[in-house]
Order: structure tokens, then C-alpha cells, then sequence
């Protein structure tokens, strides 16, 4: 069975430190970042100009959600240097008070997205009490007033023999690349997926070192959207029209994370655990059961429905196990282990449509292919398995781990019948 | 201490039936709809048309997101006749394909969302294998070309000695009625919040009886914007500019949760618990440190970030306690706990200057103030309260859940300190 190289999340050593009740805390693939993001010096352009322009910087450039890369198995980082003509040398030179009133929506501002510090890398940037490396990415997809600059980039980065790998292929990244990449992609995907304001349908910008969107109120082009022709630009700016984000806080101006529910169901003795497979897996091949968390719902109440519209399961306790970003576009996939209701064991597949089929496999059959049974969704069944029997997904994903937790006896069932 | 009415999740009947390992699942407020969503069944219109328009359907009403009520303590529904004239009979009479067909944007079509069936309430509406009461929200605020209707609506309901109380007052409802309300206002705060396409900019119209929104490709009004002008109405639709939200699935289209992290954190020794505070708070109130989850973050990452940025602190495990929605206007709280790490615990408030204050509470201190400190934000602390003592907030808020737990033990030390 293959086993990631789990992260070390930031900050500490909590392999070696702590444990949970439950056995070590899982650090799902995508998670573990070594950079420190400073979230709260995104404003501070002092901060972020200095950082932008240091000779140890490291930056990630993405053509179409494509990162830069050595190979799939390796990111590849360029200096300021390289990029600093594309971006228009420093734009964190002006405050963001600065650049919310020159606003012109007929210009391309290239995104760039401050991604945090790595402190164990020392590279000699300094400011204040902050010391480490820090890192950036830049959206070079070719578009609008930059295509041009941005196709010579692209060019240039091909010309020294690395490539922007297409589509979701980037698993075999070590664990710390792979947390990078996906805070990149996520936020970069965000700022791309939402030029416009979706409460008044009027262009926005970026400000926060690529993390917030606001809707500025003035507009130095003529034109109210790229949509309407040729523009010209003013020579003061126009008055945009009123927008209810301008007031207080919004969320529509902050970066959007989709909360998902996946979990690991076993029957009400633990004896077995429920999987579901959809169609386009291979044979053989099932996963656990998973779905969007909706508005006003609990994580638990989440579980309990998806488990029921899907498989007719009714299940009693439910239990947070662990959580998992996945960086398709921006989801964040909370893990559980829920417990099937005695009287509601019995499989119904007529409700919500979404499944091919659910069904009760034996808690061996789950260990066994744990052991020899699994691989990525396009990729053969590990050495060992036997042609027939059960199929699961790889270590990188959170519904192994899950299985995984249960196969290890995760929900002391025993406690719970005593009650 | 006051005790808040927790809700029996649906479907099953948890308390009496299982327990969690470290104690019984907590049900937090605002979760444990006694609703069915059967959110497979909203693109259904056979189904919710004729529960629309069942003589025993519910209808809860809302005015600029206040919703109508008897008092702070108990929601008032009324039914299909009152809300009949202002939804234009029956929305759903039509299929998706037919609604976004004749899209017009220069005309406002009242907000109809479905919340699901009371399975417990037996009112005669049947429809296949599904039975029990069905529950819908409009949104009767006045603005568009519905301004007049919305308002005799409004003016009608205040005749009958109802009103639509403001604010964040319902806190005092019962815990269904609680979560029935959460869901409603969520889902029609998102759809006022988005009348445009955050991917093109133009404006989109709502499917999935309230719970999707979609760019339709054609509109029968002649101007792009109502803030256009006058615009006419075409007698064959005129084409939209092209959005890429139009193909495959985008995350635009759905409503947005944005998940948040809340945790009760630990001294290394569990001997004393950090606590914060914002100006805003009454003097000697304190609560659990809380902030947003980012993109490509898992929670147990955010929990670490936040407790770092907001008080220095450097944690080691992070375990999931349970979750909260939070309906203002759409957040989801996952509450955790967290342990210091040995070398961890000083205090620095100079990072993110988002607190008043953060401080370490001996443990004796935080079960004193859970007993008698415990009170809203603009209410007196409870009987026995000693004036100077720590205060804390209600058992409605998850915080004070957390709290609960980790002065009850949660975290068991001596079986990590083994490790
Ligand atoms: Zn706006
Ligand atoms: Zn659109």
C-alpha cells in the first residue's frame, strides 16, 4: 500500500509531540504547509513590496491553472527578476487606497498573489520581526492588456525546458509542494472565476496581495464593462453605480471556500462499512460517500442527509475525524465516521439518483483492500489484488484515510453499546 | 446556567440511542432541522408544485431578511391563499427549461424557496413515497416591479398583528424553529446577495426552487442592466454575452458557506484555557478565539493560524469537537479543541492586533464562570456572579460547548503525555 509523505504541519513537530485519543492526528495531502501566511500583513504594502522584491523570493507562475513545473512531480520557482517586466516592476508600491482610486477597468493588472513565508528557509529577507523566504505566484494566463507580455513569458519559461502541466495531475508532488500549489491554484482560481461584483454586475479588483476583491466606486475607463465596445480613458474618473459591498464587510469580497462532508459509514455492530461507487470508476473500484455541506446545515446534519439521499442509510452518531483541502476548485472536505441505526441498515438507491450503487462490504474485505487494493482512479489495483475483489482510493485521498481510521477500530463500539 | 432546548437531529433519535467516545454529540443551535431537505426532489416540479400549493404547506415570510413572527420567541406561518397573489399562483407550474427560456431581467420575480417536508407532521400531502408537511420562505421585501404587491403583502400581515422583527434577535427560539428559521434566511440572503453573475457581470435569475442560480443565455429585456434605463420588452429574446459559468458545474451557480474556525484552546498541561476579547464585549467577558478558514487550509491548519496570529500561541494537536451554522449571513463555526504545545504558550498580541486582549484562565476559573458568568452580550451575567470574575458566553453559541467540554475533560492528558 502506497503511504504519502505526510506533512509536517507549520510551526511544529506534532508527530513527535502529541497524539490524539484516537491515534495520531491525520495531515491530509494538500495540507501541511511549510509557509507561514501572515494573513494579517497582506495590507501592510511596506511589508509586501519589500517581500516582492528580494533577491531570495521565490514565485509560481500559472498559465490557466497550470503551474509552472519541472515535471509533475516538481514545481519549478522563478525570481522577481523573471517576472518583474510582466507585473510592472513592484505593484505594491502604491498603497491599495492608491490603487482603488486610479481603478481603470479597461487595464489588465496582472495577479499577484502573496503567498507566505517559509521561516526555516533563510534567505536573508528581513522586515521587522518577520524573517524567512518568502513566496509568491502570478497569474500569466495570456488575456486582456497583458496577453501579449504574458504569451512572451510563457514562451521564455518553455524555452528553458520547463512546462505548465494541464489538469489535475499534480499528486505526486511532495507533501509540501502539494500544499503550496493548492493554496496557489485555489486563490488564484477565485480571483480568475470572479471578475465581476456579484452584487451589482460591475468589474472588481484585487487588492490584499490577491486575496480580497473589492468594487471600487469610481472608474477612470468610459466604458461600465469591457462588454461595450472600445473605451477611452478619462481624464478624472467617473462615478461608478452604488454597490451594497462598499458598506462594512461582505463576503463577496473574500475569497470563497466550499465546505464538504465524506465519510466512512459503518453498520450499527461495525461490523461493516457502507461504499458507493459512481459510474465513470473502474470495476471493482468504490469510495465513501460525500457531498456539499449546504447553508444552515451542521457538518453532522450534512452527513446524515448525504448518507440517506444517497444510500437510504439512517445513521445515529457522527464523528469529525480529520479535513482535507482539495484544491478543485476550492473545496474544503470535512471528514467523518458516521454509525448506521440498527432498524436503518437497509439500502435505497431510489432517492437521490447520483449513485451507481451503495452496498455493505465486510470490515476484512475493506482491511484486504486497504493492503492490496488501491490506486488512483486511472491507475491499476496494487500488487496482490486479486481481479474481482473490492478496489479503494489511494492514500492521498481523505476516504482512505477514513477507511483506514475504521479498519483501526476508530469507533470503540463497544463503549457505545454499554449506554 | 441556562440550558438551551437541543434539537433532536432528524430522522432518528440520537440522545436516547448512542453516545460519542468522549460524551454525547453535541447538537449546537441552529442545527437539527426537524426538516427533510430532500434536495434531490427541488428540480422536481411536479413535486413542488403540488406541494406548493398543498392546503397544508407552510410559508414562512421575510422582509429584508426579518422575518414575520409572532414575537422574538415564535416564528408565524401563514399559507398558500396569503402568498398566492404576490408569487403569481404557482412559479413552479413551469419547468426550469421554460423559466430561463423566458428570461426578462427587467422583471422581479419573488423569491419561492423550498426547505423540505415535516415527516412528522402528518397534514395530507403526499406525493410518491414522500409524506409530511412541505415548508417554503418568500422573500416579501419591496423593490422591483413586485414593490407594490410586497407591500400590501407586508401591510396585510402587520393588520393581523404580526410583525418582522429586525436584528439578531432569535436567539430565543425553539431549537426546530431555530434551525428552520437559519436555513431560510441563509439561502434568501445569498440569492438577494447575488443578483449578478460574478463571472460575466450580468444579471442571473434563481432555479432549484431557491437554490441555484444560473446566467441564462437569452433575456427579453432590450437593456443588458436595469441600470441602464428604460429598457422594452423584445418579442423574441436577444442573446447575452457569452459566461463561462454556462458550461459544465461551477461553484457560482450554488449558494456560498464560508467555513469558519472556533476553538477552545488548552494550556499543554490542560491545568488553563486561552481566552480572548474585542473591545466590543462587556468588561471581564471573554470567549473562545475564532476567525475564517482560507482557501486550501484544513481546519486543523486554520485552528493553528488563527490561535498564532490572534495570540501567539503554538498548538499541537487540534481535534474537531463539532459544528454550528451560523446564519449571518451564511457561516459554518467548526468548533475544536487545541493543546499548546509545552514551549508554545507565551502570549504575543503584536501579530494580527484583531484582539482586545488573549489570556490564560485556570481551569477553575472557566468551570466558576460556565456555573454562574454565562449570559448574552447585552445581557446581565447569571445569579451568584461576583462582579470582576471572568464572564462567558451563552450555551447557544458553540463556544460556550467547547468550553463545556474541555472543563469536563475532553482532552485526556495523561493519555497523550504516555506518547
Ligand atoms: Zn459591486
Ligand atoms: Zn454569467
Amino acid at each position: 500500500m502506497p503511504t504519502p509523505d505526510l506533512p509536517n504541519p507549520a510551526h511544529h513537530d506534532i508527530d513527535s509531540m502529541l497524539t490524539r485519543k484516537f491515534g495520531r492526528e491525520i495531515a491530509n495531502y494538500f495540507s501541511g504547509s511549510p509557509l507561514n501566511r501572515v494573513s494579517f500583513l497582506r495590507t501592510d504594502h511596506s511589508f509586501i513590496s519589500s517581500a516582492l522584491t528580494h533577491s531570495s523570493t521565490s514565485f509560481l507562475l500559472f498559465n490557466d491553472l497550470a503551474p509552472l513545473s519541472v515535471n509533475t512531480n516538481k514545481l519549478a520557482y522563478v525570481k522577481h527578476e523573471d517576472v518583474s517586466k510582466f507585473i510592472g516592476g513592484n505593484p505594491f508600491e502604491k498603497t491599495e487606497e492608491e490603487i482603488v482610486k486610479g481603478y481603470n477597468s479597461s487595464v489588465t493588472l496582472p495577479l499577484v498573489l502573496f503567498l507566505g513565508l517559509d521561516e526555516e528557509k533563510k534567505g536573508g529577507f528581513e522586515h521587522g520581526i518577520y524573517k524567512g523566504t518568502p513566496y509568491f505566484a502570478v497569474d500569466v494566463t495570456p488575456r486582456g492588456t497583458v496577453e501579449g507580455e504574458a504569451r512572451k513569458l510563457v514562451e521564455s519559461m518553455k524555452g528553458k525546458g520547463l512546462s505548465f502541466a494541464e489538469g489535475r495531475v499534480f499528486m505526486g508532488l511532495s507533501a509540501p509542494e502539494a500544499a503550496i500549489y493548492a493554496h496557489a491554484r485555489s486563490l488564484l482560481d477565485w480571483n480568475a472565476r470572479n471578475p465581476f461584483c456579484g452584487g451589482c454586475g460591475q468589474p472588481t479588483i484585487s487588492i490584499n496581495a490577491g486575496t480580497k476583491r473589492v468594487c471600487p466606486p469610481t472608474d477612470f475607463a468610459s466604458l461600465p464593462t469591457p462588454q461595450g465596445g472600445a473605451t477611452t480613458v478619462l481624464s478624472e474618473p467617473r462615478q461608478r453605480a452604488a454597490c451594497v459591498t462598499r458598506k462594512g464587510i461582505s463576503n463577496l469580497s473574500f475569497p470563497r471556500t466550499d465546505p464538504t462532508v465524506i465519510m466512512a459509514v459503518v453498520s450499527h455492530d461495525a461490523k461493516r462499512v457502507l461504499l458507493g461507487r459512481q459510474k465513470r470508476f473502474p470495476p471493482h473500484w468504490y469510495s465513501t460517500l460525500a457531498g456539499f455541506c449546504e447553508p444552515a446545515e451542521s457538518v453532522e446534519e450534512a452527513v446524515r442527509r448525504e448518507v440517506w439521499e444517497e444510500s437510504g442509510v439512517h445513521l445515529g452518531r457522527v464523528v469529525i475525524h480529520s479535513t482535507q483541502p482539495w484544491p478543485y476548485p476550492a473545496n474544503l472536505m470535512i471528514g467523518a465516521i458516521g454509525q448506521a441505526l440498527p432498524d436503518g441498515e437497509k439500502i435505497h438507491l431510489e432517492y437521490d439518483p447520483e449513485l451507481e450503487d451503495a452496498k455493505w462490504f465486510d470490515m476484512e474485505d475493506v482491511r484486504e483492500a486497504l493492503r492490496v487494493g488501491v490506486s488512483g482512479l486511472d491507475e491499476p489495483a496494487g500488487k496482490g489484488y486479486v481481479e474481482g475483489n473490492l478496489r479503494l482510493p489511494p492514500a492521498t485521498a481523505i476516504a482512505h484515510q477514513l477507511l483506514k481510521a475504521v479498519a483501526e477500530g476508530f469507533l470503540d463500539v463497544r463503549e457505545a453499546s454499554k449506554i
